[in-house]
């Protein structure tokens, strides 16, 4: 039972390859009547556009959205929403040479093993542009939920060993790095250029909140809404790690001070991240990912053929140096998701 | 929608609350003519419970798996497979007292939130063990794993900030905390004592391997093999953090000490824990967690009552000072959980 | 992907076989806070029982439902409700002689097909017996159902040929054979006898009523209202034909026949039998459904043996003579779980 | 949760508006290494087109299928192949005029109360052309069934009380009703024509086969073949009633006449209509559907307008006078869908 297919009620399902005919969403299970029209998605598609920052690659990649289905009179109709971009900028040349060889870090070789098949031009549909149609159908969710003042936003606090101290969320979309400190963004500058150069790339961390989640949402015991963000944030590509509240701190901490003593106006910490056994308490969300380094670099590197014989590899071209900043919009989008789909879920037993 | 079922073609639904009349699971989908008894769930139950470690409380616990449907002269039969055990040490009291109070760092005030109403006995569904259902079922799951050479391991590598330093696997089910190191024994030793003195709590993590595990399981986008491990290991209540591989130690490499090379061989390092875009590439997985201490202490805590007004909170009783090493056998239920089910969605395309 | 659950919301599991340990049911979804006991599940319980009427055996079957988790203080609390029976008057050594044979008309051949292996014990899981955890889950539903005002009956309207006139549902639990009109009970006594004395067995109709569904239930394009009740029907053992409204006659009607003009004060007629493109539309929904005679007959048949030598098979023992009426109480139970299932679909999106 | 999904392995999801930008499906699940182009959708989809015999409209619909995504160089990738059709023919002005009325036997009111909103458009989501995405999709299943053998044909039966006597399945494509009796075309020409000067339409039947199924499909207890095949065929627009094998005869027959002796080379009779408690049975598989006449018919009819005022309709213009035969090819295509969805299911567990 293949895997395209996200949440329960507010459910989206993505196709499209990197250099096929488009890339899309299918978002159904979204209420009637919710005014939508594609400049709200225009503008979510438009942050994880690549030459954004310096760390994004200097293609032309316009991403316009259309929404083939689903709305009336710019109205929602409770009916399937397609929303889809035509993919243009597609020259499958640069692939074509390294066709025959498993990029390291990346997922030719398992492709090649799972479906005895892959489709090489540009990733397929392991590419990163598979994340326009989950950002699209984020850019919905985020509709749904400004109806019940939920908001989500994910900024940068790590690239390349640099650590943002502040949290100014008014800085987010301020600075090239998308990071909630901006005294950091010329570090980073420094730090990307160097890496620029040896053409390698970076990792970093991304830490999304979720303001104004009410009590209540997350389905125990498997669905809880930890375990539903860890799989929803996982399940993008350059992710390898993700912990919610205290996290990896929580290992090595007491329980006295990991309980979050609750006082008539609330919790007096939040080591929980806004999740108790599973269930949104009413604090706010908190939880960061992990974000591995771009594996295209132009470093040679050694690899096998299709044929099991070793190789090298140096994959240049126009790659980003680092997921971050455009995996921000895609972690903020996959948070909306959950949070809508587990916003419907609760209704349907209230 | 609710959420208590895992898996899509390898299915379990668990049931049951600490101080009901039982708890247990539905395992739907596993394959037909596998042998199977109770003897085989009992030995992964029995490593679960309490009583086993300095770590878990005094009380006596038997619990007798009865498989009540799904098996004929000693196999499967593809039919569902319930198994059960009856509560037996039930008394509710200890909690009576305190039921109308929030236990910080519990569900109480979420369970009561979300639905409402809420068992306070024990925990209810809330309790550690509703995962009685999970490690039966993870039983079963490895049954259908071994027949494919699969192995899962879970193992101690860090309990109140002591870490191991090896990863001697053989010595995991030869000590009282299931660590992989026997020589940090000793030193956890003392840290549980001191702690338990205090009436306070420890967190830890485990680490998590699967051998065998064949190329090209997995079901992206969305039910990426990590993903689906991610969300399978953060259901488990007292889990704060899952990482993959170098994990959160990816956010700081450079491409190229990230990648791992290919090899005629094989992969020359594992920093991917065996998952490339999703898919498992046929190397070992590797995963860890972090586990947040037990957060029923005995030091007092301030919390609120169900009509909002300040209260001291102090959980005295039969409680573990850690949910390690318990928690390891519920790490690897769910992880034998996932692959058995992957295995199964993998065949249905093959 | 095995297939014994059924609903997406309101949503259950079934287990069990007719001589195994017991059989039951997982309601998963059930909203909380609705009382529930287990009196209200073995009033439903009591009226699939055999003995009930003359087309039944007389096998003494208490079938004591116990609820094993999901209530507390009498009411649910959100968490899976277990519910079972315990399987008592389990002698199998009738079946043992036929063990090594296929019935004709009974799942014998197909369970060994599809998975090699089958528990021939009263028929196993094909057995009527699983319905028992279909009846007790239905009365869960029902309870929720009665909270909107919605009530669901299903009556016999034919048995052997014998047709029922009148469409009296006071009279339904007056008589033997739950039909609508007592005036044909005599002329059934009379079939059914005759058909007793020749070992052979009957079929009949069943017409189920849903009054006080409210519009907008169904969910197209593809979980349509009648699509969901269709699958209910059809996946019950007995169960050939399933028509809705003018079902069957609407082949042979005009558009200006069978189209329901719409006055002010609702629907002139109902040949929509309540639901139109796929949605309730107000009205009373109407049903029926073609029950085959059971299988199980004294008359000697042909069939072969497990290793497709030709054989004479004669089922004589305790058999009902039609699965009328024990079959009309699962009708009902199916029903009202669609009808549950979709109102809880319904609100999430309302 | 909405229902624009059906499949559990090989999963379809449809989304479009008959007057939006387009209609489409999305196929998961398939399995890679099929060879697929338009050209073998196309062809299924002309069958559906209208014009093709004198029950249908004469609109001009070219219907060009697109596929977007899952092939590479002509062959399914095992990735979502989503397939489309813009379209074209959507003069939305002859509806304009009726937007304020509920048109009976259509869903416009059921969707009016359901959403609260509705695309009234040429009759939105429930127009019949959604169906295009579901025999696009029945095209790529028909390739998997073809593989093993499968084969599936609906042909009609009866037209406006008109009935099919021969099941010649060769002359199925031969005559403009998809019928398998040419002996009887004039004489539906004849009835045709009548209603048609009338203003009126015409109900019918549909008789679907599937040759070459192995024993085994089938997933009971809820999943059954036959109450899949059930919910498959009802979520069709026209249908209002199912039949399998004997159907709605085995009401009236003995058990005796109704079971099907089983002999060394087979069964001697197909009453089971080739499934034995819910798992096909290695022989054909036959079902029937009911269809009710198009209820847009240019005899005014009475109605109520959205405030609900009286008043009359007549929805004279380019429509069918009976959904058959265009309905022939989504009969068979849902008939594709439910069998490679359960061909996969068995694949999980043999």
């Amino acid at each position: 039972m293949s895997g395209n297919t996200f949440g329960k009620v507010f459910r989206i399902t993505t196709w499209g390859e990197s250099h096929g005919k488009g890339v899309g969403v299918i978002v159904d299970g979204c209420p009637p009547r919710i005014p939508l029209d594609e400049g709200v998605i225009q503008e979510k598609l438009d942050r994880r556009r690549p030459g954004g920052s310096d760390t994004s690659t200097k293609r032309k990649e316009p991403d316009q959205a259309i929404i083939m289905s689903g709305i009336f009179e710019g109205m929602t109709t409770g009916t399937p929403i397609m929303i889809m971009v035509n993919n243009k900028d597609a020259d499958s040349r640069a692939y074509a040479s390294n066709a025959h060889l498993f990029r390291p870090g990346h997922g030719d070789i398992t492709y090649e093993k799972k479906y005895g098949i892959r489709d090489w031009r540009g990733g397929g549909r392991s590419s990163a542009r598979e994340t326009v149609g989950r950002v699209a159908a984020g850019a919905v969710a985020s509709l749904l939920l400004q109806q019940h003042n939920i908001q989500v936003i994910a900024y940068t606090i790590e690239l390349g060993g640099i650590k943002a101290v502040k949290r100014d969320l008014h800085a987010v979309y301020q600075n090239r790095y998308y990071t909630s400190d901006p005294d950091v963004v010329e570090e980073m500058d420094r730090r990307v250029d160097m890496v620029k150069k040896k053409g390698d790339s970076l990792g970093g961390m991304v830490e999304i909140v979720a303001k104004g989640v009410p009590a209540g949402l997350g389905e125990p015991v498997f669905d809880k809404l930890d375990a539903e963000l860890a799989k929803a944030l996982m399940s993008i590509g350059a992710v390898k790690g993700i912990e919610i509240g205290s996290g990896f701190q929580a290992a090595q901490r007491l329980g006295s001070e990991n309980n979050d003593p609750i006082l008539p106006d609330g919790f007096s910490s939040n080591h929980a991240g806004g999740i108790l056994a599973g269930i949104s308490n009413g604090d706010e969300l908190v939880m960061r990912v992990s974000v591995k380094p771009i594996p295209s670099i132009s470093i040679p590197q050694a690899t096998i053929d299709k044929n099991g014989r070793p190789e090298t590899i140096s994959t240049s071209g126009r790659h980003d140096i680092s997921p971050i900043p455009r995996i921000n919009a895609v972690c903020e989008a996959m948070v909306n998701l959950v949070l809508a789909d587990h916003l419907l879920r609760q209704k349907a037993i209230s």
